[in-house]
């Protein structure tokens, strides 16, 4: 099945279907129905969604300091001049971070990955700013550097490789303590869990 | 979850996110995934995305005759007098027209619903354009209407709506047969296809 064969007359069509598969997890039957919604039931979500992509690529950029998306050179947290700068958090990605910032128990600074080790995938360290966060961890001030890279498989691996290589730089490093989720019942955690939050019990 | 609480110096990604889950199937995690990945590994993506859209809302409209998607005022098949004007075949999109194309068997000309009855989701006869279908239906040369919506069940209600509308004008109205698909062993077919199979055996 080669899916959607445009006949010349419509080529704009296909040539939308081709680039809407370029988003991740999206595949021809997707992008055919996503094209097809948008030109049949949503054409000011169409060019919204044109207008918001030329803006994003236009306006956003890298954080200088914890490089993090931003429309200026330094993100509104690494300018706030009243953190903590003794302590930095690595994350994953932007979302993980208001995550973080949402929690109100973090005062000091970031440093954002964009991304985790995964070598299946053609990422590394270069893909992740590895050297960018050790520079940025050896400024003098830093004292602390808490990993909360996600709980998975590649999260985890990715926590590994950066204890590695801040240790070996003298930097104290630390991970975010395994448990049992808030307000969650003992029967329904899975067992690694259990088992995590029984050896780290206090 | 509120999901990504964006800092005022990044509205432009907030903006992205908002505008990206107005596809069809993307939820907020999808979306912000979908930004995160645009902008951090295919700005080149990201801009043939938005050209693709805006071409695409620019020139696309809904041919006269056929009502799907082209860029003139009769898509290529309507405009091939070569075509068998006494057979009209009702699909749901123009990727199932292009299976249809792609058979080699159907020479006659179409009439694309682009949608199915679903009223649940607030899709009725309108917005399948039932009246246009009428209307073409009862140009004096069609004498059969092949009904070729999907054999779920939006399908065939929206296959036996079509049916009783159009017997009331006289026509002759047939369904592509139900059957055991080609290549298939029985034993992995459902029952309810096994049972369509017998009863229309010839």
């Amino acid at each position: 099945m080669s899916g959607f064969d445009a006949p010349p007359d419509t080529r704009s069509l296909s040539t939308l279907i081709q680039a809407l598969r370029r988003l991740p997890g999206v595949g021809q039957k997707s992008a055919q129905r996503m094209a097809f919604h948008l030109l049949q039931h949503d054409r000011t979500g169409a060019q919204e969604l044109a207008q918001a992509l030329q803006q994003a690529v236009q306006h956003l950029r890298h954080c200088q300091q914890c490089h993090t998306f931003t429309e200026q050179a330094l993100c509104q947290v690494c300018q706030d001049e009243g953190r903590d700068g003794s302590r930095l958090c690595v994350l994953e990605t932007p979302a993980d971070q208001a995550a973080m910032e949402r929690t109100g128990a973090f005062h000091g600074r970031y440093f954002v990955l964009m991304g985790r080790l995964s070598p299946l995938d053609g990422v590394g360290p270069r893909d992740i700013g590895m050297q960018q966060l050790l520079q940025r961890a050896c400024d003098g001030q830093v004292q602390e550097v808490i990993l909360a890279t996600s709980f998975t498989a590649e999260g985890e691996a990715t926590a590994h490789a950066l204890t590695e290589a801040l240790t070996r730089r003298g930097l104290q490093v630390t991970r975010l303590a395994r448990g049992v989720p808030v307000g969650s019942e003992l029967e329904f955690v899975d067992l690694g869990t259990i088992a995590h939050a029984l050896a780290d019990r206090r």
